[in-house]
């Protein structure tokens, strides 16, 4: 239940004539957009002007989704992916708007989340074809990395605690009340995250290879992995990961497929297997320390240690919701160095996390434009 | 000292008439060719018809280097990067026998060790412009990987016993007295190969990115790395290793870069640096396990475990010659699990492995062509 509005009764601006403005359409819609690396989703919203007073959960008055709009993940920048990427947000947002019975001149302001996006550059060039392109200058456009999103929507759109994403990458991300920032892990699949999906997976085959070639002891991953890669022996193992080598990145749709491998890697920890067993307890281990990083520069656990703050979780990684559960494993560890850290799994997707920041921009508090 | 005999005095042919057949160059010449995947080196050597009963130093008659011989290491393949390999290695050859005063009809053999080749059609080809396109079809031609020819430079072309190469990457390779053979490592950067140049590299720089987002410790590493590759902060470290995961390969020479960071962390620990000494203790148990892996399943070390048996250490991890020993911490831990093991620094360069191993092809007994 992410998008509970989504289907069916999505209530349509002309129904909403008596709306009064604090929880109505009168003020016009929000939109909120999530860019990930395959698809993009848009939501649009009632723009509720009084800060984080609006209800839960929030109306979707349309949701759209199309191809990507990541730059990055087609590979080199050109012209021609550039136009893909700006039509398929267009498209994108003139369906959830259509959907919700809304047009551009109802948006009061637009917040994309983009996993890709981390120079001002890029930044600047996503916020230029929104801003200049398809809305008039008076409608206010954000564009965040897609961890700041994150956090959003596991908060109701305050930039407040930490976020920890592990999905095929990980990061953990965090702000202070004042706007101070830190961030741990997510240096990417070379560099030691290993509670990423990556890496994770990374550390499964590097098992199966070490058992190959007698560095290592059995253990129930070969026959595990090779079944779900549908190869007969380790060394064809090799040959594959050695052609994946030459195109490495995140973004990489072989290497998704690697990083897919952390279903196999739970099922033989819950099977007993104690190489499976340890990488998760690592992994779990390192994800909790990343959070802590981050906790501890910004001080959010107050001075005497005790202090709340939300941690909000995303990614396939801590949301598996299997018997060995990652992610109950990591809110314990967190817990144990910061009693007062509020663990949150996200009820909405991303895209509503960007409509909550966008709102939570409009307000004079946090207008950070 | 790797190749006493190239410059200065090189025996010519033509002075050598009175040569016997035992010693001499009336048999013939041998070529000895490494194409590495930065250069080629040629050797030209006599031909000594009667197997391991050649002079040592064997006297070199000729040398040349020239360009990249490695299609791999090229990026894809295609007919003008085989059509350079080939000029290169017409040329490398061309001026080798030149020196020697001699020309292609004396040629009896010819063995090239290549790193990019695995394959057998990889060996096929290569094998067929040598011997098709240079050389009359009586001539034979030897295509081999580089861990083979790097065994037969400490062996003086034997193929028994153990090779550990530790260079970008790492490998172990073993041969019993039978022919029989086994690897262990290799599997590429990605999955652990911790005692090659890239793996103590990785490792040092995930120390330094632990220790700048407060997940490790402070190490020595930061500065010296970062004065090492010209950067001010670790936060630009992130940035370029995100650029070079793009284009991820060992032949990539952004990633022989990082790679070369070695010497930085032997400083580092040389210094009293734990993060880094403990890397390198590291390292140099994952090597000697590679070893032992490979010693086990080949039963070299014999049955109660004290037969005697070469092991070749090759590349610039091992033979780098500091006060922090890598090579000789690993010759150690060798030695520990068996006594019987002789660790070899091989004197002469891989192109005259690869001439030695030519040399014993040819002999009856180990002639595999």
């Amino acid at each position: 239940m992410r998008n509970p509005h989504s289907n069916g009764n999505v209530p349509k601006l002309e129904e909403a004539d008596d709306a009064t403005e604090e929880n109505g359409y009168g003020d016009g819609v929000i939109l909120g957009l999530d860019g990930g690396a395959t698809s993009t989703v848009c939501v649009c919203v009632p723009f509720f002007p009084y800060g984080d007073r609006f209800p839960e959960p929030i109306p979707i008055l349309g949701r759209a989704v199309a191809g990507c709009t990541n730059r990055n993940s087609v590979g080199v920048s050109t012209l021609s992916t550039e136009t893909a990427a700006k039509d398929s947000l267009e498209h994108v947002i003139s369906e959830a708007l259509s959907q919700s019975g809304s047009d551009k001149s109802h948006v009061r302001g637009v917040c994309l989340g983009v996993s890709g996006v981390n120079h001002p550059s890029d930044q600047g060039m996503v916020e230029h074809w929104i801003r200049w392109d398809m809305f008039p200058s008076h409608v206010k456009v954000y564009v965040q990395n897609d961890a700041i999103v994150a956090l959003a929507s596991g908060t109701m759109g305050k930039l407040h605690g930490c976020v920890l994403i592990a999905g095929t990458g990980c990061i953990a991300y965090g702000f202070d009340e004042d706007g101070r920032e830190a961030r741990a892990s997510g240096a990417g699949p070379i560099l030691g995250d290993w509670g990423s999906g990556y890496g994770i997976s990374a550390q499964a085959l590097t098992a199966v290879i070490r058992a190959h070639d007698g560095r290592g002891p059995e253990t129930m991953l070969t026959s595990t992995i090779l079944k779900a890669l549908g190869l007969s022996s380790p060394d064809e193992l090799i040959g594959i990961l050695h052609i994946y080598e030459d195109s490495w990145t995140y973004a990489d749709p072989s290497w998704a497929r690697i990083a897919a491998l952390v279903p196999q890697v739970v099922s033989c920890a819950e099977a007993g297997d104690e190489i499976s067993d340890k990488i998760l307890v690592d992994a779990a281990d390192d994800l909790a320390l990343s959070v802590k990083a981050v906790v501890q520069r910004l001080g959010l656990c107050g001075k005497d240690g005790t202090g709340s703050f939300p941690v909000v979780m995303v990614g396939g990684v801590l949301n598996a919701n299997r018997k060995w559960d990652i992610g109950k494993q990591v809110s314990k560890r967190i817990n144990k160095h910061f009693p007062g850290a509020q663990t949150i799994i996200p009820k909405v997707e991303p895209a509503v996390g960007a409509a909550w920041l966008a709102m939570n921009f409009l307000t004079v508090k946090n207008d950070v434009s």
